[in-house]
C-alpha cells in the first residue's frame, strides 16, 4: 500500500499570516478562536487571503461483527437501511449539507449486505467484519484495500484547490470499535472509552465495557502497527475514513473530523501520517465520553459543543459555515491603514 | 412610546413539535442542543418544518460620555471611522454577513459626529451621550426615541414571514454601559460586570470598574423601571437594540442576541416585555467575564463558545447557519416510519 504524499506545511510561513490577521480593521484577537482557524485555514491554502472553499463531506458505511455481542441500541439492519436513507437524501447529514452548500457522497465501504442504491458509490471491501472475540475483523489486504477506497474515493472528487474535506460515518455497532481504536493508539482504559453510543445505557453498556475489555485482551492491539490495529478489531469504515483524510491533506485540503468514530479514524491516519495534524479541524466536542481522552491526546481544541452524538459527518458539515466564515475574515476584511480607522496605540486623521 | 404587541407562543404547541422531532431518522436526541434550537424555532415559525429563514442583522452605533473616564483602549473617534468601515464593507460583520447570506444594515443612533456615508440609516437620537457622572445620559424623550430608532428600523425591513434578525453594536466604551445595565438589572457586583471589552487590563481595568461603581452609586438605577435605567446610564444604541428585539419578535421572527452589550440591550427589552424571552436565541458564550452572569440570570444557552469579544454582531452572524441548519433538520429530515428505517424498539422490514 503507498499512501499519498502530504506536502509539508512550512512554519516559518505562519509570521506573515499573523501580521496579516492583525492588520485587520478589529481589536486583536477579538474573534478569539476564529482567528486561530482562520490562521490555520490561511496556513493550509498557503495565501493570507483563502478563497472561499468548496466543501465535500463523505459518508462512509460499515457493518461489524462486534454487533452480535449486544454493544448497539439498534439493529444491524438499521446500517443499510440508513445508507438508503441517505442516498434518498432524508437523512440529518442530507439536510445539513444542502443547508450548508456542501457535496455529499454516500459510500458502502463494508456494509453486511449490498447497498446498491442510486447514488452510493460501490466500495465494499467486506461484507461486515469479522467477530473480534474470535479472530481478526478483517485481514491485512481488507484493512489495505479499505484505506485505499478512501483514498480512491478522495480522488475521484473534483479538485478546485483549496477545500474543506468532512468524514463521516453509518454503521451500528462503530462506537465500540471507535473505542476499541481510541484504547489501543491512546492508551485509554475502556471505562473511559466505552460511551452510550446511540443509547446503550445501564446493564447493557456495562457490558459493553466488558466486549470492549475482551477484544483487547484477545488481540493485545499494538500502537506502533496502526495497520495491525486496523486488522484487529476493523472495520471498513474506519480505515475507509482514514485514507480520505490522508488524501484530503495531500491535495492541500483542510480535513474535518466529524465525532467521536470519525475522531478514532483520525487517530488511525495520524499514526500512519503524523504530519496530518497540520490540516485536521476538529468539528465539535462529541457528547460520547471517550471523546474528552481523543481530544487531550491530539491536543485539539473543537470548534463547536452542541452536545452531538449522531455521526453521519453532522458535525462536520455545522462546522463548514464557520470555517468559511473564518476564511472571509481573513480574505474580506479591512486593514487599518487601508480603512483609516485608529488603533488603540495609534491614531488615524 | 407604545411598544410592540407580541403574540403569544402557545406551550401547548410544543408536544406536537417534540412528536414530530422524535419521529426522524436518528436516534432521539443525537443532535443535543441542535434539536433544542430546532424546537424552538418551529415553535416560532408556528410549523414543525419551518422554511429557510431570510436573516438580518443590524449594527446600531452610539457614542458615549462616559468615554472620558479612560473606560475604552480605543479613542471615541473610532465608532464613526468603524461606521464608516461598516459602511464601505470592510468589517468583520460585512465579511461574516456575505458569507453567511445575511442581509445587513448599519444604523447610527447615538453617534457624536455626523455619520452621512452611503448606506448608513440616520436614525441619530442625539450626538452622543452626557457624561453619567455629572446627569443622566439622555432624556427620558431620547432614551424612548431611541428604542422607537430601533422599531423603525425594523419595521422598514421586508417581511418574508419568519425570519432571524440578529442584532449588534459599535461604540467605544459601550461595554462599560452594558456592565452598568447588566448590574442594573441583574444586581451582579461591579467588579463581576465588567472586564476588558476591546482590550482594557491592569490599572485602566481597576479604573473603569471605579467608574463604573460611581455612576451606580450616583443613579441608583431601578430595574422595575427600564427606561429610567436607559436615560440614567444610556445609550442610544442599546435603546435602538431593545426596540430591534421587541419589533423583530413582534413580526413572530426569531430574535439573536450578539454578545455582551447586546445581551445588555435584551436586559432593558426583557424588562420592558418579558414574553420576548420565548423568541431569544443566544449566539454565543461572550469572552466578557460579565456574560456568564447576564446568561444566568436569563437562564439562556448559547449556541456557540468560540472566546469572541468584538460585537458589531459577528456573533449573531456565525449563530445563523446553526439556526438555518436546525430548521433544515426540522423541515427536510425522512421519518422512520417514511423511509422505512428500524428504531431501538421497533424493527423494520
Amino acid at each position: 500500500m503507498r499512501l499519498p504524499h502530504l506536502p509539508l506545511l512550512d512554519p516559518a510561513r505562519r509570521p506573515a499570516l499573523q501580521a496579516h490577521l492583525d492588520d485587520l480593521t478589529k481589536p486583536q484577537g477579538s474573534l478569539g478562536r476564529l482567528e486561530r482557524l482562520g490562521l490555520q485555514l490561511a496556513w493550509i491554502a498557503g495565501t493570507p487571503r483563502p478563497q472561499d472553499p468548496e466543501a465535500f463531506i463523505l459518508t462512509f458505511g460499515g457493518d461489524h461483527g462486534i454487533a452480535r455481542h449486544g454493544v448497539s441500541a439498534f439493529p444491524p439492519e438499521v446500517t443499510p437501511q440508513m445508507v438508503a436513507n441517505m442516498a434518498a437524501g432524508g437523512a440529518a447529514i442530507c439536510a445539513l449539507c444542502r443547508a450548508n452548500r456542501i457535496t455529499h457522497r454516500v459510500i458502502d465501504a463494508g456494509v453486511a449486505v449490498p447497498c446498491d442504491f442510486p447514488g452510493v458509490s460501490q466500495r465494499n471491501v467486506v461484507r461486515g467484519t469479522a467477530d473480534p472475540l474470535v479472530g481478526p475483523a478483517m485481514t491485512r489486504a481488507q484493512a489495505e484495500a479499505s484505506i485505499q477506497a478512501g483514498i480512491d474515493e478522495v480522488e475521484a472528487l473534483p479538485n478546485p484547490g483549496f477545500a474543506l474535506l468532512g468524514l463521516g460515518e453509518m454503521g451500528i455497532a462503530n462506537s465500540a470499535i471507535a473505542a476499541l481504536l481510541n484504547s489501543a493508539f491512546t492508551g485509554l482504559s475502556p471505562e473511559a472509552a466505552v460511551g452510550p453510543g446511540t443509547g446503550v445505557h445501564g446493564e447493557a453498556l456495562r457490558n459493553k465495557v466488558e466486549v470492549v475489555k475482551r477484544v483487547l485482551a484477545f488481540h493485545r492491539p499494538d500502537a506502533k502497527d496502526p495497520l495491525g490495529v486496523l486488522t484487529a478489531v476493523g472495520g471498513a469504515e474506519f480505515g475507509a475514513m482514514a485514507g480520505a483524510m490522508l488524501a484530503g491533506a495531500a491535495r492541500g485540503w483542510a480535513v474535518i473530523v466529524d465525532g467521536y468514530i470519525s475522531g478514532a479514524a483520525a487517530l488511525v491516519a495520524l499514526a500512519l501520517e503524523p504530519r496530518l495534524k497540520d490540516n485536521l479541524v476538529w468539528s465539535h466536542r462529541s457528547a460520547e465520553p471517550g471523546a474528552k481522552g481523543l481530544l487531550d491526546f491530539c491536543g485539539i481544541e473543537p470548534v463547536l459543543d452542541l452536545e452531538l452524538r449522531l455521526g453521519e459527518g453532522s458535525g462536520a458539515a455545522l462546522a463548514v459555515p464557520i470555517l468559511r466564515s473564518a476564511c472571509a475574515v481573513m480574505r474580506e476584511m479591512a486593514t487599518f491603514s487601508g480603512a483609516g480607522v485608529s488603533t488603540a496605540e495609534s491614531p488615524v486623521g
